[in-house]
């Protein structure tokens, strides 16, 4: 057959997309599972997948607050029955009461919820006791729609040196190369530095963008904090020295802050936001930096990846710029409404004397105390094997360990 | 403040998007519903949207067997409970048993549930009477995701002349227009002819393609069956002489099929697959044409919009194609866990002699005799106005009314 659409014919760009997450391993993977099901021989019995932070699929347990509340959501004849608490009624009747026809099978408005995004606002204000405008708030089929549509934004649509640059780290997750090569942005790698704990500094984001000079036009920064995958927590030093850089060289923050609530030595490492950090460096940055923060249900506590509940917060964009983006988030009708009522359950959770509260506390309390546990272990598994090291697991869930080859092994492989 | 992204700057495709669906009327229309709420005098008391096809937001009931399956999928403490019917839990707890770690939280395979697309091409099956093979399958965010990743990868990302071309009908549902001005590809129109019911001709057809010779790269034609905004329902020769048109000018089919059960006078204007036609033609078109079928859980007798379900079936596409849209796919992790477990309760429904199936019929043919008897009624109602006409509703949820302005009123006007 002579087909229209062939790999000469399609999109360049999709083609030059690459996603190891879901990759040929995966692949393999899953094929290896269907095997044991079938009965074949090996020497193991079972599979774990540890090539994404999919939190249920590896016995996390969902809150039960946040599946109470969307179950009411989804049928409300379920309002009658005494098993469900209070709050968890007056959290879906309103979230009904928000919904066109009361129903979670109408649209939102394209950005969300009205409700919803009040609440989001509401949690930034808490969290950063900064004000937060809900208008700036648009909700998303998970964080990953938001980077998509803001990479998106950026890209130039030019060729060559015209193209938009957009920096990211290296280790990365691979989300950010593969939406850069779909919309043709010029990938500007920066290096976290492993023997400082996976930090980054100012030198080598100068190094970065001075090696790309005259390949592209910088637009854009991301920072994934808590890292993704190198779980650590950045220091507040080194994010005002990442503002200072972006508003130096005149870049937008992308500020991928989906692991907030992954946080495993506070005390220590504690993670803050970097509106709150951009807010106390005073009205010299504060008004400066256009800055880009997201969010998910997708993981925290909650896990609830399968909802693909989302917000992203901007600050300082050119209203006509933030117009133009909604306009184009409208031609995709609406996030989904169930992860939008997941995302409501997550920012506004049950407070003192509420009857979910207890039983909240102590489900959050297990299930972060369990990811801190396997942070340790995990950590002291890595440094105990021979040739492996690993940093520490600050925040996250992802251990990046290196593996120290052998002498005879780097020989043989020569 | 001097920003890095104003309209100058920005991504230009992103500007030319336009979407009048959700634009500058919708967001008046909220404003005024706001007024009112607040205790504006006006002249009226209520807004009624009808600028989408927005089922439960005007009044349209859900279906109780696809809300049991999704509560019990969501909150599966609910399978102890006696008030929900057996068939719900068992197709509640087949869908749980196919999530990794028994939780719709997890994230599916990239393109779906292998569950739910075996059990959509069990559907296509049944209604064409051939064979589907549930690997061409993918599910997506709503009949809009896939849309918009075909449009993508048929995007040449070249300019000028070598702009991929893509054949839409006037009139034409916006996505189409939209997502055109977003991938940059040139947009084709062909007009459907209201004079005969919204049908289309091969020499409509062969003269919009005359029309933009040497200006683009014809690529794909779409058709919208039934008709969004136009409401009809196409005959067989019509889509044959589409299909011959397809074949003859080296052009993919994108089907858009969402309508497919939302059709009113099936004996007289009964409505039939792509698929099924191509199939009837026999082996020397049925191997020729590469074509995707679009259905979404939005429409038909469930109108679940808020859910984002869908699916789009692959026929005939380059294998190799098709793994680099899977690829694509993949970077956006997963559709909705909550929307595929809708389109399993609709591609599945309740069977004869299962305990949800009276309910089931009963409730599916209320909303489809509702559905009718508006279309009956806009139909009557716009043609008894004075200097207005209307075709008959046969299919999907619209009337295009014609507009006969008075001789005065086109004198005033010049």
């Amino acid at each position: 057959m002579d087909r229209v659409l062939t790999l000469e014919t399609i999109n360049p760009n999709m083609i030059k997309i690459e996603y190891a997450v879901r990759g040929p391993i995966v692949e393999r993977a899953l094929q290896i599972e269907k095997e044991l099901k079938n009965g074949d021989k090996k020497s193991f019995s079972e599979v774990v997948k540890c090539n994404i932070g999919d939190c249920h699929a590896t016995g996390q347990r969902f809150i039960t607050f946040v599946r109470q509340v969307t179950a009411l959501a989804t049928f409300p004849h379920l309002l009658k029955e005494k098993s469900f608490p209070e709050d968890t009624k007056s959290r879906a009747k309103d979230l009904l009461a928000a919904c066109s026809g009361s129903s979670v099978g109408s649209y939102s408005h394209s950005l969300g919820l009205e409700l919803v995004r009040k609440d989001v606002a509401k949690y930034i204000h808490q969290r950063d006791g900064i004000e937060s405008n809900w208008e700036n708030i648009f909700l998303a089929c998970g964080a990953t729609e938001a980077v998509k549509m803001l990479l998106e934004m950026i890209s130039t649509t030019g060729r060559g040196s015209e193209r938009a640059g957009v920096m990211i780290p290296i280790p990365q997750y691979p989300l950010y190369s593969a939406t850069n090569s779909e919309y043709n942005n010029f990938q500007i790698n920066y290096y976290l530095d492993e023997s400082d704990n996976w930090s980054l500094s100012a030198d080598e984001l100068k190094r970065a963008l001075t090696s790309v000079k005259g390949q592209c036009i910088p637009k854009a920064i991301v920072i994934i904090n808590p890292g993704n995958p190198t779980g650590q927590v950045l220091p507040q030093k080194c994010m005002e020295d990442i503002i200072k850089f972006a508003v130096d060289n005149r870049l937008i923050l992308i500020a991928d802050e989906v692991y907030q609530q992954n946080v495993y030595q506070p005390d220590k490492y504690p993670w803050v936001s970097f509106k709150k950090v951009l807010f106390n460096m005073g009205p010299s940055y504060s008004g400066k930096l256009e800055l880009a923060s997201l969010m998910s249900c997708s993981k925290g506590y909650m896990g609830e990846c399968g909802y693909r509940g989302g917000y992203c917060e901007l600050l300082n964009f050119d209203p006509a710029v933030q117009a133009q983006l909604y306009k184009a988030l409208s031609a995709r009708l609406c996030p989904p409404l169930m992860g939008q009522v997941a995302l409501e359950a997550i920012v506004n959770p049950p407070k003192p004397g509420e009857a979910s509260y207890s039983l909240f506390v102590k489900e959050r309390d297990d299930v972060l105390s369990a990811l801190k546990d396997k942070a340790d272990i995990t950590y002291s598994a890595l440094n105990s094997m021979p040739n492996m090291s690993c940093n520490p697991v600050q925040g996250a869930m992802y251990a990046f360990p290196r593996i120290h080859l052998p002498p005879k092994a780097i020989q043989e492989a020569k």
